[in-house]
């Protein structure tokens, strides 16, 4: 039992030492960082833990020190690809003019290009993946399904906030216009990986011209 | 070479015998079907050949006599489930009501719904497949980019004949209306098959809350 430590840099007191909590914290993303790249390239399927291994530049001992299987690295890349998004909307709820729909999905669509550019390679892959993949492995169905669980919650709190400022129908079902707006993205991650020729402004004004809707002319 | 074959039947004139060429039609379906079963079940990866044939009850050869590979059943498969589409947007379009876009988006879930629903299994869960496939797989990309862009130009059809009927601005271009539409549809199969809280009568409701905005309060 660690009490305290003193090293040449500091005194930690009681349980684990802070500098290795950290070190494990970045070990352990630099080896989800490796096998998300190896994921991109070659797919869950055809990625092993000897590729991860390899990518990582570490050691098998230390990889299966963090992870004991794929499942567990593919659940741990699931889980990170997913997580960015919870501080878009404290932004985007911040906002003090009345919020629109329209603002919200363009705030998130930009979001999505920005994690499709990353160094380390296309976050947007890496969901398309985990989508399919949560059909045939119950622990990323559960990654998969909380995460985008709270999105959507996301979604709902734009659509009340939409509501209350009077730019949508206060009596809609919010939860309703959360599965539409939700439900925009990943239309939106599939036609740019598929058919490469949506972006966000383009998109965002599809879906304006929707949103202003004419009567129909008279016959 | 055939010239002219006569049998119990009938008589057949130059190149394949007619009844050979269905029951090669019928026999290629079966096998379609049979691996698609498979691929439901454990997805495209854990789906081998022995699998296919056994699922099938055909030998083995009569199997390769139609596919050399998987890579060619999974192609088939992907085409299969994407291919129904076509005969319901002649629907859609042959209407003589003033066309709105939520009409048309209502008519494709329903039909989402249907195919979903097939004694064969879920083709949703195929598609989804087909779609993390096609990132490493250029024959499956291949397939799903053409028949996506098909149904994306019956979208952009609907937005030109809404336009046409004034329930949509003339001005807005009907290629980003149609990138909104169809976007909407993988949104709807991923959150019902990843949440399972999504009905087409629901989607639509959020859909035509979002179609009819409102002025923001003043301040």
């Amino acid at each position: 039992m660690v009490e305290v430590v003193k090293n040449g840099h500091s005194f930690y007191v009681r349980g684990m030492p802070k500098v290795t909590e950290e070190h494990r914290a970045n070990r352990r993303l630099e080896i989800v960082h490796a096998a998300r790249k190896c994921v991109i390239e070659h797919g869950f399927h055809k990625t092993t833990m000897a590729d991860v291994i390899r990518e990582s530049g570490l050691s098998a001992g230390a990889v299966y020190g963090y992870f004991k299987s794929k499942d567990e690295i593919v659940a741990a890349i699931a889980d990170d690809a997913l997580s960015s998004i919870d501080e878009l909307f404290e932004g985007i709820l911040a906002t003090e003019a009345p919020l629109t729909p329209a603002a919200a999905v363009q705030a998130t669509l930009e979001h999505v290009i920005q994690i499709a550019d990353l160094k380390g390679g296309d976050l947007t892959r890496v969901a398309i993946q985990a989508w399919a993949e949560a059909l045939h492995n119950d622990a990323i169905m559960a990654t998969a399904s909380s995460k985008y669980r709270i999105l959507r919650e996301h979604f709902e709190a734009v659509a009340r906030r939409a509501q209350a400022d009077g730019t949508v129908d206060p009596d809609a079902d919010p939860q309703q216009i959360a599965q539409v707006l939700f439900g925009l993205l990943p239309g939106f991650v599939l036609q740019r990986l598929l058919l490469g020729d949506v972006t966000p402004e383009g998109y965002v004004a599809g879906l304006s011209a929707l949103l202003s809707p004419r009567q129909p002319k008279p016959v």
